[in-house]
């Protein structure tokens, strides 16, 4: 593919996008008449209304729903197949997803578990999943409430075995969502620590995507805009929560994020973490990829030298002559997002955890470490786990 | 919507991108059993075998097809409704516009025509249009062999009516083509000056769609790369039409700015081009854009200040502190292109048109002048055609 500029891009969902616009809902084409609506398990969503607003807008449009809340923050194979089971039970056309990630890449589970009748695992590729294709879903409303995932533009979902402690990605063309409703009001309330989690995770999409083998010029020109907006206006999320303009700025970049996994894809970083949490659950993800990053693409510095220059360009807006220079912005930014103290060891990670870390990242994740800009050992991976932990 | 950050991005089409990509089409998912090929009257898409390669990928596939071959370069109402008629006799149940935007523009006249029935002027909105919503049409596989009108990645089309003279733009998402295949191996035998003229419409997209006050935040992302590279690799493409790498940049501009088109809005220009050769049909397109674009954009310079500059930064690669740089940069390309050359006057325009091009302008194209930075009097459009005819 490099060097000779053959690509595709397809995104089929419509995006909405804008403060306020989740209140406008029904006066928007929705794909079906009874909803599966997919909350996680938290007070969050009733708390600030965000549900409420939502049924609203669906009592309004003469839609019927049923509300599925049990969503943890690491979705599991076993709420998906709940999930299935409510949508059933109540004969739902499609499912919404309102919340972070988890919330969202359940919906999606659940769109094709309920669509396509069976196990959801028969349906993940890689590892101990069956690898059977997924021919259709159910269609899916994708309402964002963090800004990081970027899932409601993409074709992407994560969910985890409890059984095989596998954090599994899945993917198919079905499971683009039909319409996303990306309404940067239902971001204000996140508190800091989270808006920088969030924020680097989206950031970590455009960062890996550019050096990926996968890149392409319309990927390219996503992760260069979304690594710019990140770099100069999380901080400012992070440390003024109410900055409505800064929310709308991460909000937006962590979308183009989101389309950058549509149109490249992530590396090796991101099946590193996903091993990570899938042995602590309680490590947010954004939290793993932070941790990591530093011993990470310092590992690629000397592979992918000119993407490297153009990322620190696009973060500090000067010319760059070594690509260490990202490095070191990327330093410079966890510092202003009041992140460089994340730490595994406060997580309960040891260095006797890098080998069993390093097997399942390449048991469950080696699709993406085949994308990095150099194939990286199994040695080397132990190295980065050890690196990372002992930082 | 500005200052505000609402906006919306919907672009289904599937873009499959790469020289040689026509000869892999049997191995794509085809809407449908059943093909009208839309193709132009000359002679250029038999002689350099472009028809026979689809043609033979469609029989692979096992797609029956049968080919509607007398398009002109400005297509009419009039091969609309018979190439219409063509695909309902043959009861086709797809359209695929091989060719420059006539033919595609015109196959996805046919595919509204077709699926909706009656007359294609009764679903032209504006000017002596009927006006009925479009609310369906058959599935549309877009081909371009010019890079210049982005056709395949946008919900346009424009055609001319001989009766009223009047060259219409038309919409709907419903005409956002299916599948679009841009392949820069069909791009090579395209001469110099028709290389420059249709490289020019592209600019000129990506421009106006930037300056055009329907702006978003991803159509500007798109317009300002379109104008990057269009500057860089449209006057090599010209000197040197043999250049591949320069023909598949070009041909990447062309659709990166009709996902300009797709995501903002063409302005006033191309309202005024389109009432300069609903005159002189013989006229192209793209040498009526260049001959107007002078005193076009100088009506702006003061209007849209941090936009010109930011379109002269993108092609000069340098800072830019005064809007007419753009203005320079926009003649310094003219003049790479061997384009400074045209005028109004070679193809029989006077200074006694102006008034009758002004109205028709405004009587079709006013809601792109409306998109203008600043609203254009009548007298102003005027004087923009006089000093354009007597340049």
């Amino acid at each position: 593919m490099r060097g000779q500029m053959k690509f595709g891009l397809n995104i089929p969902t419509k995006l909405v996008f804008g403060a306020g616009e989740l209140k406008n809902l029904s006066a928007m084409t929705l794909p079906g008449k009874r909803a599966l609506i997919v909350i996680s398990a938290g007070t969050s969503m009733k708390k600030h209304g965000y549900l409420d607003m939502l049924v609203e807008q669906l009592d309004k449009a003469g839609v019927a729903h049923t509300t599925f809340d049990k969503i943890s923050p690491n979705p599991t194979h076993a709420h998906v197949m709940q999930g299935s089971q409510v949508c059933l039970d109540h004969q739902c056309d499609f499912v919404i997803g309102l919340g972070g990630g988890s919330s969202i890449d359940t919906a999606k589970a659940i769109a094709i578990t309920a669509a396509m009748g069976g196990d959801f695992w028969d349906y993940v590729s890689g590892g101990t999943g069956g690898g059977k294709p997924v021919e259709r879903a159910l269609p899916i409303v994708a309402i964002p409430t963090t800004a990081g995932t970027g899932t409601e533009v993409d074709l992407w979902g994560v969910v985890t075995n409890e059984t095989t402690h596998e954090k599994m990605g899945f993917g198919s063309p079905h499971i683009f969502p039909t319409l996303a409703i990306v309404d940067p009001e239902l971001m204000m309330s996140v508190p800091p620590r989270l808006t920088a989690y969030q924020g680097f995770d989206a950031f970590f999409h455009a960062a890996e995507g550019y050096i990926s083998r996968a890149h392409t010029p319309i990927s390219d020109l996503y992760a260069l805009e979304a690594i710019r907006l990140l770099y100069k206006y999380l901080p400012v999320a992070v440390a003024d929560p109410a900055n409505r303009w800064a929310r709308i700025k991460v909000a937006w970049a962590s979308t183009l994020a989101g389309m950058v996994e549509s149109t490249s894809c992530c590396t090796g970083e991101h099946a590193m973490e996903h091993a990570l949490s899938a042995l602590k659950p309680e490590l947010p993800h954004g939290a793993g990829l932070i941790a990591l990053s530093g011993h990470y693409f310092k590992a690629f510095k000397n592979d992918s030298m000119k993407r490297y220059m153009k990322m620190a360009e696009k973060m500090r807006q000067v010319k760059s002559a070594r690509p260490s220079d990202f490095l070191d912005a990327l330093e410079v930014m966890k510092r202003a997002c009041a992140v460089d103290d994340v730490r595994l060891a406060d997580w309960g990670f040891t260095g006797a955890d890098a080998e069993a870390l390093a097997d399942n990242a390449i048991a469950t994740g080696s699709a993406m470490l085949d994308l990095d800009p150099r194939f990286l050992t199994r040695e080397e991976i132990i190295q980065i786990y050890i690196d990372t932990i002992n930082a």
